[in-house]
């Protein structure tokens, strides 16, 4: 069995202002990285300062999560900006997040793009390349990915340490990308078959593809999902299903304390 | 004559998406330091991109200029959030133009707080160790502060290096405070009048104050507006005033690019 | 037993964008009249058009719910305003809420302002007639406001019919005010104490007070929280004990399709 | 000559806060209409406030200018709302202003959808119908379109009253459309050759074209931009012209005060 040793990474203080977004403290006690929301499509000063704290409590690394600055869409719709301006406003986002982790005493380890920006980024190279540039104008920021994707591509071509990370609760096709949302398989809503997918993806590394096949996948870290009562079940039954099994969940970089 | 290097700064970076607040490149092209606004009080990405990659081109040295989140109310009204939220918007803010200036390629080298969260740091002292603690946060950041003020001193309390600065259109009290606008004497509209009082200032370290009298002050620099077309031309008449006086225009700051 | 017909309102529409602020479908099942966020201190076109369909479906009557413009601090904080600008903010947040409640086909009854600027209006004569201008410059609206209240006051000196409305969950003092938040006694926990001081009213008039004592109060609304799964359960434990109890639940104003 | 009597309209109150845009105080004076921003693109209660007041004292025509809710955009970027919707933060920016109008003192005559929300209102039938719903749900507001655009045909088809704006210093092609910015004769810069067009067809009812042809028009508007400086004094310049010639200047609707 070549990779027993996992990170399980999840979105956090997606909040804004007296809003929640899922039971943040819940999934901080689940995960090993957490993807923290920088003022984009969610969060606040004092989102970040909770959340960031929080993850330092519990030795949870910590990645910065850009998103288009679209509260009222929650970062999910693809709007018109040139890469030149997205390179701009994710700059300004991790740099936000940057400052508020070093008075909650953390560094920021990685970036992971939000929602509709990291599917562009997945697909656009120019934008991948745009994201790149602000990412490595930080000295020592790595990306976590989708494998395949443009933005690991660019990511890697800019000098950029690059993680891949595969989805528990999202079906695959043939070619190792995700089922879109509302396409039959999309979605693995069973936490037993979540889990069932995963070991076997971690003792072959390969993933169950929605047609009944398999699919090779090279992937650090899994992202879960937690911004429901039921999102959080399925993690805490998905981590306790691989611990079982004998798996180790810890991050792909240490948490780094400042 | 002990003085005759002084710095000349300005408040900068303070349009919104496709407002302008004065004008930005004629300012850059009067002072040696530019306090640029990070997305508080005015600015967003695109603005501060633009002002810091102006400034970069011109030798200006950067200071970031957090305010009150207080876009309508330009940071003028003083909102109510305890020292710690302070902090963390101040941190915040520094971040984000922080992140700006590695994708402009400079440095921001202090700290000076915008308007009503500037005058609060120099009663308060509670708020003003708040701001104080957001700016030690990040390595190497001075502060430029008002000589006397409790903002001046909660920073050297926290063992930041802070440099003083008079304002070249506002008239003081025997105390070396400034006269409060709307009181006679506040506002000095007349250029040769103001190129008078700060060559006075260099020669002797005494500020003129609104009673006839004089109070000696520490100052490196100077504040100018520059948001009004009048506020632009006096700056550049008290500019050149000072030339023609002798007077060297240099920031107490390298403008450092990266 | 002078009274035993009272309306149930409650605070509603108080997301933002992909965030919600309790379960507004269970407290519209509960409630006969609902106060909803405008786009101050809560709310978006989108949550505004949601909650007033909801409301329209249900029968329940539509309160305007202005607050500071203030997402951030959700309309808790001071702050400060002058009286001219609230009436100005009030204006346009009950314009917006109206617009949207053209389209869902339901008219506006009345206005309650939300938050702080409920607490100030109660207090302040000049923020109170601000609101009352902001009201009456709309044909037909009420208000429904804290009996004995400026805010009460300057509305019906404005010419506005005017609502009182009792807490179902608050502490009041010998005076008729409401404790204040943090003293002892502020607020009523259980639903069986709160159940029974309700229909103790309904049937004297009067209120039972933190001292032990009862003070004599005037309302036809009793407001009930649904901010949280305890406020949720504890307005459906209190409407059942008041219907048990032969009280009949109707709101002060008809619902009015349009 | 069939017409001599014609409106000038332009867009105004798209400040925000401390921003201005444009000088508003001169365009008032020199327009007979003013399309005023709500909210969405740009303005905020104290501006639309403002400008409603000054154009009520001149006795100019108002209506409602929707736009995307985008400010740091201004409205110019074409986001993905789906026409619902945009039919709602359309109702709830008219609702705005018709409140701050009841304040003013001045009756909302027209909508005119701003920027990137009008160009996909000219071309989108779905967006037409949708902004057409929006407007027909208050009472008695007209439009203000594009000839031949698809939102003036859904606004004829939803019952309501509609007038046709041409451009002073737009370039038209043989179709009655604008030439597209950044093309060849986009734009008209030279203000008598803009009052002659103009001129030409207030006599014959046809516009030059930008291959030397003419195309009939019908509009009982003349829109005109005041955004900068060199636009209000091609504005006066073009109104002067006009009013030489003997043209009356008058709204297509009254300017009612209430």
């Amino acid at each position: 069995m070549s990779e027993r040793i996992i990170d399980f990474n999840a979105d956090m203080g997606e909040g804004y202002g007296p809003w929640r977004m899922g039971d943040d403290t819940a999934m901080l006690d689940i995960v090993t990285s957490a993807s923290v929301a920088c003022g984009g499509h969610a969060s606040d000063p004092e989102t970040m300062f909770r959340t960031l704290t929080q993850a330092r409590e519990r030795g949870v690394t910590i990645g910065a999560h850009p998103g288009y600055p679209d509260r009222e869409g929650f970062g999910r719709r693809r709007l018109p900006y040139p890469p030149a301006e997205i390179e701009r406003f994710v700059a300004a986002q991790i740099g936000a997040l940057i400052g508020i982790g070093r008075l909650a005493g953390v560094r920021v380890g990685y970036v992971k793009p939000h929602g509709a920006l990291g599917n562009v980024a997945a697909e656009d190279r120019t934008v991948a390349e745009a994201i790149a540039r602000a990412v490595r104008a930080f000295d020592g920021l790595a990306v976590l990915a989708m494998p395949g994707s443009e933005f690991e591509r660019a990511a890697r071509a800019a000098g950029l340490t690059t993680y891949a990370e595969i989805f528990a609760d999202r079906g695959y096709t043939p070619q190792g990308q995700l089922v879109a949302r509302g396409q039959p398989g999309a979605m693995i809503e069973d936490t037993q078959e979540a889990a069932a997918r995963l070991l076997h993806f971690l003792e072959t590394g390969r993933m169950k593809t929605v047609d009944g096949g398999e699919v090779p996948l090279d992937a650090v870290s899994i992202c879960i999902h937690g911004d429901s009562d039921h999102a959080v079940a399925m993690a805490r039954g998905v981590r306790r299903a691989l611990e079982q099994a004998g798996v180790t969940l810890k991050s792909f970089l240490p948490a780094e304390r400042i």
